[in-house]
């Protein structure tokens, strides 16, 4: 791919210019949390892929927003990616993950402080949408959940992918930055520019477990 | 958002250290096009989306693309955004699309030079990807094709999230860089990048005509 | 395929014995109505597939079901199925349906009476669910609709798929039995059986309205 | 429901008049096979949903079609039925579904014959279809698949939804109607009748074993 020159500022007047990035979707009624991909093969760094401090501090945050979750009585569904083989696979361009990311293999378990808060629906799949022929749509819309709360990683590649499926779907998407990581910070931060102009309200872990208490609350108050 | 520091070449050398961009997919042996959302929202400087020198480019790089398909005897469908009210409409943060993009406005049109090369199959999407709840991979399953060639714009929203799906549904996926186009070229250039570690092949118009021709010839020599 | 004797009475006992048809679903809190297939290719004696009299008793009922869910404030889903060609049309083995049901053809527009009853979302489809490759999911879900009622026809036909995919989703299904036709009863009522055992409650058009009455009051009082 | 009166012969008269089971799908170029719920809970007598002589034949017939496929080089998918918790479930109205059908539980074993055969992928699905939210259709698509062979029961439920998603996606049907099975003869009868009308060729193992031969055969000469 040839390069092309950077355009600073200006790029991101133009997007506002048109339109984008319009206002705040805000939250629903019920929030249901998702976390992606948070497995050793992406969170030990004894694996090629594993192994960032944005992705470390990521699944810290994560744990609390699922505790909170559980505290409210809002349901969590996390997923690791894996495969039975190479036939059943599409045709991924990362080598460890063509070479490892097997079922039965370390790196596709679920990061031990992801698996120790015990989400309440676990799933493998294998597209990067943790929604791509899941049950994990069918799971939330059971349970009317309105708000997706996405966590996870990497930003750059199946959380993007998530984001996308969660706002087609119809729910409001919600994303804490700092439950989400990347390889590295620009993709990172790029890929959430690009979300937050579009699908989706970029939050915190702070404001998210707020934002479940205070539903909460007036939950038990009605 | 907060800023972070951007880390130049480090990001590189990172990605692929960790196996990302491996290899090339390659072609099958029975391509299709889809050419999503070149539709006067966003090819007609009248909108408030639309008008941008990439993105006239691709159009006229893509109707070279679809012509040659045509001339080879492979799928072509193209789509645009619409919407029947606000109501039938996913949370956009996009301000002109929620305001003018419903069925019958002009901005829905498609734009008259791709609407001239008579695709296909022309359909109308309510999500980012041309194939979330839309017939196109029916169309192109039904016809047996292995490879799906992207064009449109915008390649950091719809065309992303379209690259995405026909990587998960199982094609392999090709991207003539020439043929999508974005407002920006930061967003355009990155995406591209995103989406070449992971899921597709950047390739050029000429490149698609090129493959198109000897897949056709070596069929008719068959 | 080969004749089987009929077995009568045990088949009946034989699957309730094995627990199948245990309870009733019930309703949630948000209702909404698809209408499936109501085209004139299935409800006008003009057409081949056309007119019958259960099927014309199910158009009338279910106008009445489509003006309840208005005056409650429930959406309404309706579908056609139409075509842009041979190859844009899965493998149909009905000879009408591949030689008449293309856009732009009447046999694809609404019955007049579900077209004057104005539904919220009007689609056309490719597969005999009306969820399957269309926005009616999407549409649901954004309204927090948990319950879908299911009208339409043919019962053995796109009624029956509709309803496997509405339990599928994650809603709870209802169909008003005098809401669905076919062109004979025996199929009809094979195929309410069936579904009943599985997935989804049989009401009456009555019962419905009753139902959207009675969620409407009891929204009017919180 | 209240009872109908049969129709008898008019009934399949009047079907056929109206253009239904017209002509015959065929074979494609390349076929797969999916093995629908051929577990434990449904093929052993010792669970209450299970133990039927159609049903013990049936698998017996569909081993020896998923050898004959091997020998041919032709994919094959399982699925068995089983959920995580009653909240990861839709509303069944089967009760030893909902109190049994757990991941774990022995019911969601494959038949042992089964699983001495050796699928190329075995997956858990949670919705009545082995395409819905599950990644088979990936995988016949990645492998070009293009002729879905449906086996497995029970024939008047995940069998027929089955069937109805791989016309749906786009794919030639074909039920070998001695390789599905169903508690009774009746409901077996009347869904393998409604699929024919519509969807699906109905065949038999010895005859999809010799299109597997003939294939193979034509492609060791090509």
């Amino acid at each position: 791919m040839p390069a092309v020159p950077m355009q600073g500022k200006r790029e991101i007047m133009d997007y506002s210019e048109r339109g984008y990035g319009d206002g705040e979707i805000g939250w629903g009624e019920k929030p249901g949390v998702v976390v992606v991909d948070f497995q050793r093969g992406f969170t030990d760094p004894a694996f090629r892929m594993g192994g960032a401090d944005m992705i470390d501090r990521a699944v810290d945050r994560t744990v609390e927003v699922i505790e909170a979750a559980r505290r409210a009585g809002f349901p969590v569904a996390a997923c690791a990616m894996g495969y039975q083989s190479v036939e059943a696979m599409p045709y991924w361009k990362i080598a460890p993950l063509r070479e490892e990311l097997f079922e039965g293999h370390p790196s596709v378990e679920l990061d031990p402080r992801i698996a120790a808060a015990k989400p309440d629906l676990v799933i493998t799949k294998t597209a990067p949408s943790i929604f791509f022929n899941t049950p994990v749509a069918q799971f939330l819309v059971k349970q009317r959940v309105d708000t997706a709360i996405v966590t996870g990683c990497i930003t750059s590649g199946c959380v993007r992918a998530s984001v996308i499926d969660a706002f087609s779907l119809g729910f409001r998407t919600i994303v804490p930055e700092d439950c989400v990581g990347d390889h590295e910070e620009e993709p990172h931060r790029a890929n959430l520019r690009d979300v937050e102009r579009r699908y989706a309200d970029i939050s915190t872990a702070a404001e998210v477990i707020a934002g479940f208490e205070r539903l909460h609350n007036s939950a038990a108050r009605a």
